[in-house]
């Protein structure tokens, strides 16, 4: 789902914010490999032993950065119809992923090297589902779909596609796909697939 | 899509076929962190400058277990129906993720971690997907589909949601996604998702 937004500072949580800012930067540029804690602390002009001490280690920066964006005032797109919702977050998706560095992408292959990532990067998912569940639940208002469409189930159907080819297939990103995949997810939704709770 | 299957040795296939069958083991009980060119060559019963001659290091391993996995005979499940074929066909994408331990959830995690195992494993990706193609062909003769379905996306939106939930959502497997996966771009096919190619 979308990428973790840039968070204004705040008293005690400067600190924070420029770190996990560092940890942003220097991720995109540089990829998991190249993250170091000495980078990050440079990097975000705090003493090394205050990231070490908050942080540990870059599992614990990777997931900080990753429950910080559980904090931002992210919301889906919200167009006036199911397929115009779900192919306007799509082209979020995939222009996240294709950006030139992608963090969200780093963060991704970041969850398969660092356990603490991975958890904080199954809570950030569990996050951006769960606020997208709105763009069925409107749709159900509107008419368009029957009550209790299961909104995960269609949501992943949506999306799936998305992350399929851009993080395991890594075929180049398709301009149509975000569309084609949020209609194909709409037609299905039509035609009863996701009709009921479970 | 499927894991790679043992091969038989052959003659001087032999080396190969025991090394990568080490490869396999190994990293099925250890993952990528644990796989070393020693333990592999040790597993093997060959000479540890063998392995390093042919294979170089643990990337090239990888990338040898991926390749070879093109040459094995697997075809996807012939059930007589669309939606049926894309069920047994998810099915066994899930069995082999979530098999313990999973060859296959290894290789995907180590093509994060090596360049040239994620070059196989995007060549294995492609090699598997193109063998289903008859999955929608099949389907198109016997009437269930349209002429000019789009085969590939057709099977994308299908197998998707699966290694989505399995490989990046990390949620745990689903006893019913993979009929339901299957049935959602069945329903999305027969209302005209993929009617024409591009």
């Amino acid at each position: 789902m979308p990428p973790p937004q840039r968070r204004p500072g705040g008293r005690t949580a400067r600190i924070r914010a420029q770190v996990l800012d560092a940890v942003l930067v220097e991720l995109g540029e540089h990829g998991f490999d190249g993250l170091t804690m000495e980078a990050v602390a440079a990097r975000a002009g705090v003493h090394r032993a205050t990231v070490y001490r908050r942080w540990n280690d870059v599992g614990g920066l990777l997931a900080d950065v990753l429950d910080a964006a559980s904090g931002d005032d992210w919301h889906p797109p919200d167009t006036g119809s199911l397929e115009d919702d779900l192919a306007a977050l799509n082209q979020e998706i995939q222009d996240a992923m294709t950006a030139q560095p992608s963090v969200m992408a780093a963060l991704i292959a970041a969850s398969f090297r660092s356990e603490k990532a991975a958890d904080a990067q199954q809570r950030l998912w569990e996050d951006r589902y769960a606020r997208c569940e709105i763009v069925v639940s409107r749709a159900v208002r509107r008419g368009e779909l029957p009550p209790g469409t299961d909104a995960r189930r269609l949501l992943i159907a949506a999306t799936a596609p998305l992350y399929h080819q851009l993080v395991l297939l890594r075929t180049p990103p398709d301009p149509l796909l975000p569309r084609h995949a949020a209609r194909t997810a709409a037609l299905a939704a039509a035609a009863g697939a996701f009709g009921s709770p479970r």
